[in-house]
């Protein structure tokens, strides 16, 4: 089959590969029919996740049809219509029975286009199938159904959820990007009073405004606006930038709430000498997409329309062009490209 | 009367002042019986809070006898026995609608000994009586009374509470002083499974055996013996340096919380590069006293005991000693130190 191969740190190509095959009897092998590109991926290729080996097919969200199951896999049969999780779940494990698959240690997690090979490929192996997938229902878009991935449940669980976004609360949403553009759309499902994203890049603040926020700002216009009253009661950091984490420290009210998405490469300077006395709570982590079901239901029922976040659409062979236009999307505005099997 | 007087950095001495005056209808003028020095009163004294002006009486948490009281407090009467919270509470604003009362902007929050003359002298000027003071039974004793002034509420409500203490937990205290401490009792409330406190001070750690953890280690010790398991479900930070709490980041576990009590004057570095993926979160704050009416009913019912957290005990004009051997509690084993009317 084809697929996109990482080979090192700024080498990756489009190239022919061995097609999988049930490894273990709860896989399941599954023919892809639209896949992404994530900010992780960017980082990937960058070199910045050393855990990669060279060969490794990158991708680690999908929608698709499973093609063949284990002896196993007690949920799906051929034919299936699913959508693959970015986090495979053991379901056995003290973490998967505490619901928090994204730290499964039974040989799960984020696993799919990092440790063992992705979906941005024709065809995928799909470990601990009945537990890392999500039927498709017929009536669900391809595109809406491959943001439950992992985007919307990321902003979701990571950000709205763990900010503790309440009714007439002021959120901000620091860095425009994918992840930041749908913590905004995830917020609303809580009435916030107002949200504000902010990011650097005009290109990207651009698009922002039109998933729907109530401003698009500048970092500096922000803070301004709110230094009339007292400040954010959500900060949700989605920059993955230690200065993007210092002003959602500068932006939250007293006992407020930052929940940070951002993936880091460096630390932050936490500035505890004023903090202290402000009953900040802060929080982070690695989603595990046991908000898909109620996602997915959010969106049959119309509460939920993301089909903005996605900007740019290409064939499945035109892999690279899409990397490429997503890792410039401070100047192409890209929010989410999506590839499809053509 | 006499007080103790802050006249600038590295300043302060025992001196003769005027006394109290009732200023506002919801003051009370409260006589001292019993009060204490605070490891804030040390940052004060230092120069650590600017806002704190030449002239003040310092202190901010006493046991005592009300004397007199203005026109609009309507629970309180002279001859009452009433602990005097460092927290004043006007009870109207917000915040203190929701209980935040450390957050206070109605002319509240921690005053006393602050922005305005406080405890450690023979008499206070208590504003917002009504709301900033609990009655004293007469079967609590005076010095178990005090530490309900502040040190056990903060314990509780920014330590433990914060934390999610939870039956079975792993708990790391960090800093062996006197709200640390506090934190190892209160928290044996939860039931966890184990107690470690932790010091660099050898006098310190001897002292904090004492008062029932289940081990006093210096931070590698600790370390090392998590290093076998998760790590700690929960961390509470006592110690107010910021190698304290980036040893708070190394203990604790994935998906565990972090408990800000320390009172910082530095910036600390948050190592999101590892953190983002681990799902931990950290709260820090100020104390509201709200837990206090709770505190004092479970001491009460035999269930906190906390006689072991008084090392030390002084006269009221001997309130310059108390201040030394407090300060030098890493030699003197000083956790503490009480201060009664003669």
């Amino acid at each position: 089959m084809r697929a996109l191969v990482y080979h090192g740190p700024a080498q990756t190509s489009w190239d022919t590969v061995p097609d999988p095959v049930i490894e273990e009897a709860t896989d399941a092998i599954v023919r892809i029919d639209a896949t992404t590109v994530c900010g992780s991926d960017l980082h990937i290729r960058r070199g910045d996740f050393p855990e990669v080996k060279p060969g490794t097919v990158l991708g680690h969200e999908a929608v698709g049809e499973v093609v063949e199951v284990g002896g196993e896999v007690h949920h799906l049969r051929p034919g299936d219509q699913v959508i693959v999780s970015s986090v495979s779940a053991c379901a056995d494990c003290k973490e998967c029975r505490d619901a928090m698959y994204g730290q499964c240690r039974g040989g799960g997690g984020w696993i799919l286009g990092n440790l063992i090979n992705g979906t941005q490929a024709e065809w995928v192996r799909v470990p601990f199938a009945d537990h890392s997938t999500n039927r498709r229902p017929s009536d669900l878009p391809l595109d809406d159904a491959l943001l439950l991935a992992e985007l919307l449940p990321t902003a979701y669980e990571v950000g709205v959820r763990n900010g503790h976004v309440c009714p007439g609360d002021t959120v901000v949403v620091v860095g425009a990007g994918p992840v930041g553009l749908a913590a905004v759309i995830v917020a609303r499902l809580y009435s916030p009073r107002r949200i504000v994203v902010v990011d650097l890049a005009d290109a990207r603040l651009e698009t922002a405004a039109r998933v729907g926020p109530d401003a698009a700002e500048s970092p500096g216009r922000m803070i301004a606006g709110l230094s009339e009253g007292p400040g954010a009661d959500v900060v949700i950091e989605a920059s993955g930038d230690p200065d993007g984490f210092v002003l959602c420290t500068r932006a939250v009210r007293t006992g407020g709430h930052i929940a940070n998405i951002g993936t880091h490469g460096r630390p932050a300077t936490l500035h505890l000498e004023s903090l202290w006395r402000k009953n900040v709570t802060i929080s982070m982590g690695q989603v595990d997409t046991s908000s898909t079901p109620r996602l997915l239901e959010l969106m049959r029922f119309g509460r939920l329309h993301v089909s903005r976040l996605v900007t740019h659409t290409f064939g499945l062979d035109r892999m690279e062009d899409a990397y490429e236009v997503f890792a410039h999307g401070t100047t192409t505005g890209a929010v989410k490209v999506v590839l499809h099997r053509e």
